[in-house]
Order: structure tokens, then C-alpha cells, then sequence
């Protein structure tokens, strides 16, 4: 932005790390984090190299800090759609919308949960974002299997696993299979049979119309979407 | 091996190819198809290059191949394990104990599954596999649903879709989070969570006993393995 005064170093400095983790992660998310060279990621952010080794020593570390910045992004997300419903299950159902909108607009996002299931191209594990992510629905679940709300023979960390692996799976094959577009279709037949499974046969009509508020209901040509997205 | 009399020049050309299949699909299960490099893949086949390449005029070649080779191994293994049993619920569940069996032992199926999800890394797209076990299952849902032994809000393709991403998506964060150790685990309660969405209530203990000892019941040391396995 010319003419905007600046505290020079230390800020310029950040707007050059940002513009390294948005170009790599269009990157990574393109091409994989294997096949992504320093070069292409200098290129796609439109840094030099010279500049970008003084920020990241190596590829590896750039893609540390795609996945941090996908976790700086999509935590708050999370907390902040939660925190505009009450039931458990809707503040799920909400949430998981939430994400498939970053999914489908922020290549940070794309890149960050890519490079997190990419098991082996970092030598550093990346679960720590899945684990602090299952603990917090876990707790959520607790309350709400406590109270009848929701029901089911696992625990609640075992049921917040799952369903955590669902969406990561489904979303997945969507991506793999059918492009993106179906991403959004595929999540909400995930809750289709999520709902099936753990919401008491009184509460399902309600639960239903929940998902279809989040997701379109049958016959829409697209699916509604919540304010909450970034 | 010395000593066995072979037609000669086909023959031993597949056995190179085999070779180069199963040391590169131990490459890509290790560090994924962008970090993998073709010397990487010939000291692992023990194979020369100029002999690899002979063979396979790219890296892309090879991991296509590799996609292959795995779905020449699971789609056999799964159509076997199904014609043993007798309800569309337990053919499932059987199937699913022995691919997570083949993804525990069998790299060329780890890395199979793994270059199939992993978009943007081949210029061709790979989902055709996983269309193919999509419309399989479909079927044997189909007849399910029909007979009333499943019950769904959803057709038999989009069940059948939104299991398999179930499955994928389990099977793919255990490895993330915990280690390929968790698979099994992760895979049962998949179908604990399934099991309760979809078997009528008066089915649902005759599921849980085939799911206990397609898994192992609960407080079981290790989880029983079928004879299927590969």
C-alpha cells in the first residue's frame, strides 16, 4: 500500500512471511507439498528468494507454517459459529458448514488439512491440530450425550473421533472423486447418517431441519450459506 | 529364482515391472509421490535405472501403475471376502476387515489408496477406483434397502458413497493422528456409528456380534484377523 507509514522492519517483515504462506499454500494445495519447489512457492508469492530463505530455512518449514496459519484461521471460525447456537449437535452441524466454505474459498485452509494428512512428507507429526480439534468436540459431545440430547453406545472422545474422521473422509473423497462442488453435498449426507445414528427419534425431525437450513434442503439449486464464513 | 526355466524376455520383463511396482509403492507410502525421486525407486526396486526406465518413461507412469497393481489386489480380495458371507451388512463389514488387514500389510495398497487421494499430484485423474467400489456397494445396498435388512433416508449410491468416505476418512486420520496401530479400531467404530444409523433395531445385536468378531469384541488383547486376509 504506498503512501501508508509503516513501524518499518518488523512489519514489513510479517507482510513478507504472509505473502509466503498465501503463495506456498496455493502451491502445496495445487501440486502437493512433494512436488512444490522453493522456486514456484518464491514465484507464486511473488518474493525473492533471497528474501524468502531469510524468513523459512527450508520447504519444511514454510509448510509448518501453512498448517499453523490454517489452524489460526479455522480454530476462531469454529469458536465463533459455535458460540451463535446453542444445541450441540446444531453448533456441530454450523461449524462443519463453516468449514466446508473456508475449504471451498481459502487455499491456506486447503493446503493446511493437505499437508496435515500428508503423513511422511513432514518429518514433524502434524496431528496436533486433529487432536486438539477431537478434544474440543469431545467435550462438546459429553454435554450433550449427558442430556439426552444426543445418543450413542461410544464415549463421547470415541464419537468425536469418528465423526471428526467422517468429515475429514468425506470431504476428501468429494475432492478426489467429483471436484469440489460436491464437498458441501457430501457433508451433509455425512450428517444425514450421523443424525440417523445419534439423535433420539423425537428430536430427529428438528435435527433434520437444522441440516437443511445449513446445507439446502432437497431441491435448492444451491446450498444456503451462513453468515459466518471468512 | 535360479534354475527355473522361463520364456524368457516377457517373463523377466514382468518380474522388473513387478519389482519397480512394490519398491516404488514403498517410496510413495514413505515420504509421498512428490518427495519420491526415480533413483530413489530403482534402489528400492533393485533395479537399474536405464533398465527402470526401459520400463516406465516417468515417475507418473510408475505411480499409475502402483494404482493398479493395488486395485488389481483389492478388488479380488474384496469380491472373495463377499462371496463368503451371506447378508449385504456383514459382506460390508467382512470387506472392510480385510482392506484394513491389506492397508496394514501391504504397501502397495497403503500407497495405492494413498496416490488415489492425493489430487493434484498425477495429471490424471484417479478417482476411477473409487467409483468402482462406490457402484459395487451401491448394488449390494440397494438390495438391502429393498428387503428392509437397512433402513436409510438416503438412496443405496448415496449411502454407499458416503461409507466409503467413512471409511477413508477413518482409516486416513488414524494413520495422521495415531499410527497405522489405530486403523482397526478406527474402522469398528465406523461401524459402530453406521450400524446404529442404519440396521433396523431388531438387527442391531445380530451387527454388533458380526462386528465384534470381524474386530474383536471389546476387551479382546488384539483384534481377531479373518482368514481372508492376504
Amino acid at each position: 500500500m504506498p503512501g501508508t507509514r509503516r513501524t518499518p522492519t518488523q512489519e514489513r517483515g510479517q507482510v513478507t512471511q504472509d505473502a509466503i504462506v498465501e503463495g506456498a499454500a496455493t502451491v502445496f494445495d495445487r501440486i502437493g507439498y512433494g512436488n512444490a519447489s522453493l522456486s514456484m512457492i518464491a514465484e507464486a508469492s511473488g518474493i525473492s528468494q533471497g528474501s524468502m530463505y531469510f524468513h523459512f530455512k527450508s520447504k519444511e518449514q514454510i509448510a509448518l507454517a501453512v498448517i499453523h496459519e490454517q489452524h489460526d484461521r479455522s480454530m476462531p471460525l469454529m469458536a465463533r459459529v459455535s458460540e451463535q447456537y446453542g444445541g450441540v449437535l446444531e453448533r456441530l452441524i454450523r461449524v462443519s458448514r463453516a468449514i466446508v466454505d473456508q475449504l471451498e474459498n481459502d487455499p491456506v485452509v486447503r493446503a493446511g488439512i493437505r499437508l496435515t494428512l500428508d503423513e511422511g512428507s513432514l518429518s514433524q507429526p502434524a496431528g496436533a491440530f486433529y487432536e486438539e480439534w477431537i478434544s474440543g468436540t469431545a467435550a462438546q459431545l459429553d454435554v450433550a450425550l449427558q442430556a439426552g440430547d444426543l445418543v450413542s453406545s461410544m464415549s463421547a472422545p470415541d464419537l468425536a473421533r469418528t465423526l471428526i474422521g467422517f468429515f475429514t473422509g468425506v470431504q476428501l473423497t468429494a475432492q478426489a472423486t467429483a471436484g469440489r462442488s460436491d464437498i458441501a453435498a457430501s457433508v451433509d449426507r455425512m450428517w444425514r447418517l450421523a443424525i440417523d445414528a445419534i439423535v433420539p427419534e423425537t428430536l430427529r425431525a428438528a435435527a433434520t431441519r437444522v441440516r437443511e437450513d445449513a446445507f439446502g434442503a432437497p431441491g435448492d439449486v444451491r446450498p444456503t450459506r451462513p453468515a459466518a464464513s471468512m
